[in-house]
């Protein structure tokens, strides 16, 4: 071993941090796995660095149970970086606060210089495209290909969990830790990346950054998005200003067509958000694809009035009828899935009422709906009942307005002069993602990496279709993509207490390992690093 | 005539303005008064004004239909005040925008000055007290008894019209000047007060002034109170930061009890702020007391999830709740009044859901709720009625939570605690306001002015129970007070476009007025005017 230190010191072409020299000595790790190599591996260096000494194409199946993660050192990523946007919190332990991490913010800035830091020092190259998406990219053997990802994002809701995107970026950092403690050297590079804005929360475009990479979103559009919240001196930034001002506007093109980030395949561990797993008992599932989904700003026009004066039947009240839509919307959704048995979604998050006063009658009111289906077809179908139920309901509404309570005929066109005709709404498309579904073959790497990990007792990986949307949506797009479901506590996600056990979080980090270098062996069958 | 200059000029107690020396030369209605009078009267100069000639004792009813407003000085009044603190324009016409004059704000302020400049211009002395109310007083013959105050308020809602409140200041306003006109000099002092926030818009007590005058509100509390949106510099002023920074933090103690300002009678015009008047075609209507009203916040907790991977029945939406919760009040207003056929009202203005996400169930939804009834007594059994009614609600949406659409037995338990048991609501009543009954005798003269005004042939004057609350229902407390209402196109109020034709201003300004003299005579006919 000794005769490998003058090499690693005259390697200057790649930084190293202190920590990393115990690499040197061959880990308990990369011990077993010389020990179980049908043919006996030397100690090599490749062109890279002196601490390689694995090719993932001499990796066995039998040598995937080795690579595991080191839990406690995921887990230490997850909680420590909690501390840059901390949020609510719910209970006495240090770890139980959520995560207030609004995309682009100061928060923001803190977890992607570290982020920055982490993966140079694991030897990455970081690469931040003109949407502020960071790439962290470890060579391989062969370096003139395109890199195998495993991403997600560091952005949150503003009272988020400390899960939701942060595990998928720790899992890859971890990857990345794996790789090099066990002397790993992978035929074409892997990377980790970090995506801006998916949360949508602050500027309201969700999975924005990989949106942008994909060719789904215009750049400049995007830069000019403003966010939904005034600061404190009143004014919106747009994502282009704080892009700037936190030093995340990079000079890589960001869109792929434009000469953006290469990308091989990608993978994403994440909470499932939802009580499926726990339902099933199943510590993880192969992600299949994202149901397809719709956002929309509903804008209900009435007319205020006094509500000390104001006779019930005389009002065009916005918020009453808003108030009628969203049952509808509720209504709807829960109808479709009971004569179906397919999950459709209709959700209100945002709602505003003017002029905003107690004894007013409101006369505008806007909310948001986000309304989902499984495909594309089943999502349209949705949207036009949807519609149509809100027209009728309108109708409904306006149609009683100054019509009962007055019996004298002369009185009734006074009534309805009064009240009647000033009831609308109107609703307006703000985000459209349609459903995705996932390469064939990287969802069989996660299936394979899955029943590797749990063992051979675990036959059945359950498939799924995410409710979510994802970074990954973006990617399928242009290159294999797969996810990774852990179970959360309660199927509780965007939540302060949003909760993933420490095992599953290991568990999910080592299937994505595994789908990763699974991947890379088949890119080398399929002949991508030849010549 | 000119006998009198001399007379005028050496008495200085007096501050006239230059526009009003044109009073000096009797004018024609003073000359048709002096004609029509049975006993012929001398021109003879009283205690404080060499210009008032005519007792209100020695008024007869013959007299009074000379006694009018000049309509088009009102009508100035009301439009050139508008300009502190235009509102929202909604016409080409000069006079097609709305009020946006917020109590203790800088528009209040201006429109407050301008208040105390006319009133001072008119020989008045004017008293500031510790909340901020103004009194405007016109000495009598005897003036160490309380005045006779017509009153209303100057402030308005964020989107208010012209007339709520600023018609009945003006309307005193013009009552100064018309018994200027001729020459009237009252028994005992008569005046105008502007009320601090009848609104309750800003700061969130309605007839707050008068409140605390009256001893309803505690005068500390009221200085602590909190506007309800912060400031651009994301403070909450309080109401004694506001009336010390407009200079209006007088030193009159606010509370009667305390030695606050005394008053003899009240007398309000208000527009009518419904359809009432309207649908009967009537021009005025004496009101008879106001009815009871509450108002609430309501909170209603949930719990956040993922809009997207969240089964519908696993969901604990604080705003789906409030939805069914707001259509609910709404409908038990209807029922009751098609039950009873008296008015009841529920009315939500103003609603906040968060975290306020669009791809997040919103985990806390609070709006308030203003119900009203005719009597005490039919209130508290509506209020009792909505709060059973919420109760049932929360459980009825609470049991529906993670229950159906799952089958094997297993999955129950799971299921059951990932959803049930998190939906609560809590009402936290914010304002009560018991139902006023305004005094019969004051309401006579309101009565009897509105059929001297109208001419004989208007034999029936509609009584009217009010909807809204007004600064008189805290007088009524104190001292004999009535109200005048007059209609409002659409009977719309509380909005922009709020309108009152400048007829109907000038004919409910003169019912005022000769309320405000017949209340004088009976005043000195009771004696209140000997010793």
């Amino acid at each position: 071993m000794v005769m490998l230190m003058p090499f690693r010191a005259c390697c200057s072409t790649q930084a190293r941090s202190a920590s990393l020299l115990s690499n040197l000595i061959p880990s308990l790790s990369v011990k077993r796995l010389l020990a179980t190599h049908p043919n006996p591996v030397q100690l090599r260096a490749f062109s890279s660095t002196t601490t390689r000494q694995l090719r993932t194409t001499e990796l066995q199946p039998t040598h995937f149970p080795s690579l595991k993660c080191q839990s406690d050192r995921l887990w230490d990523d997850i909680h420590s970086t909690a501390s840059f946007g901390e949020g609510r919190r719910y209970g006495d332990e240090s770890e139980e606060t959520g995560l207030s991490r609004l995309t682009l913010s100061d928060s923001d800035k803190q977890a992607r210089d570290w982020f920055v830091e982490t993966t140079k020092s694991l030897g990455c190259e970081v690469t931040v495209d003109s949407i502020g998406n960071i790439f962290a990219i470890r060579p391989g053997i062969k370096n003139d290909v395109p890199a195998t990802f495993v991403g997600s994002h560091l952005d949150s809701q503003p009272l988020g969990g400390r899960f939701d995107g942060v595990l998928g970026v720790c899992a890859g950092v971890e990857m990345l830790r794996v790789l090099d403690d066990n002397w790993i050297e992978t035929e074409g590079p892997v990377g980790v990346v970090n995506w801006t804005n998916e949360e949508g929360a602050r500027f309201p475009i969700s999975m924005m950054g990989s949106g942008v990479w994909a060719g789904a979103r215009d750049l400049q559009a995007t830069y000019d998005l403003q966010e939904v919240s005034a600061g404190a001196d009143g004014r919106r930034c747009t994502v282009k200003e704080e892009l700037e001002r936190i030093g995340y506007l990079g000079s890589t093109p960001a869109q792929l067509k434009d000469g953006g980030m290469r990308m091989a395949g990608h993978f994403e561990l994440h909470i499932e958000q939802g009580p499926r797993l726990l339902s099933m008992k199943k510590k993880v599932a192969a992600v299949t694809g994202v149901q397809a989904y719709k956002w929309f700003e509903v804008h209900v026009n009435g007319q205020s009035c006094h509500s000390g004066t104001t006779p019930m039947n005389f009002r065009n009240d916005a918020l009453y009828l808003a108030s009628r839509l969203i049952h509808n919307a509720n209504r709807l959704a829960r109808d479709q899935y009971n004569h179906t048995r397919k999950q459709y979604l209709a959700s209100v998050g945002i709602i505003t009422a003017s002029p905003g006063s107690v004894n007013t009658v409101a006369d505008h009111v806007m909310f948001t709906l986000d309304i989902r289906a499984e495909t594309d077809e089943e999502l349209q179908a949705f949207e036009t009942m949807i519609r149509e139920s809100f027209s009728e309901m309108v109708l409904d509404v306006k149609q009683k307005v100054g019509r009962p309570g007055f019996k004298k005929g002369d009185k009734k066109a006074a009534l309805d002069k009064a009240g009647k005709g000033t009831l609308s709404v109107e609703i307006r498309e703000t985000f459209h993602s349609p459903a995705a579904k996932f390469d064939e073959t990287a969802v069989g790497f996660v299936v394979g990496a899955a029943r590797g990990v749990l063992g051979e007792g675990e036959k059945k990986v359950p498939r799924m279709i995410s409710g979510a949307g994802h970074d990954s949506v973006n990617t399928a797009r242009h290159c294999p993509t797969a996810m990774v479901f852990v179970p959360c506590k309660d199927g509780v996600s965007h939540h302060p207490e949003e909760w993933c056990e420490e095992e599953d979080c290991a568990v999910g980090t080592d299937v994505i390992i595994q789908s990763v270098l699974r991947f890379d062996q088949w890119r080398s069958e399929q002949g991508h690093f030849a010549g």
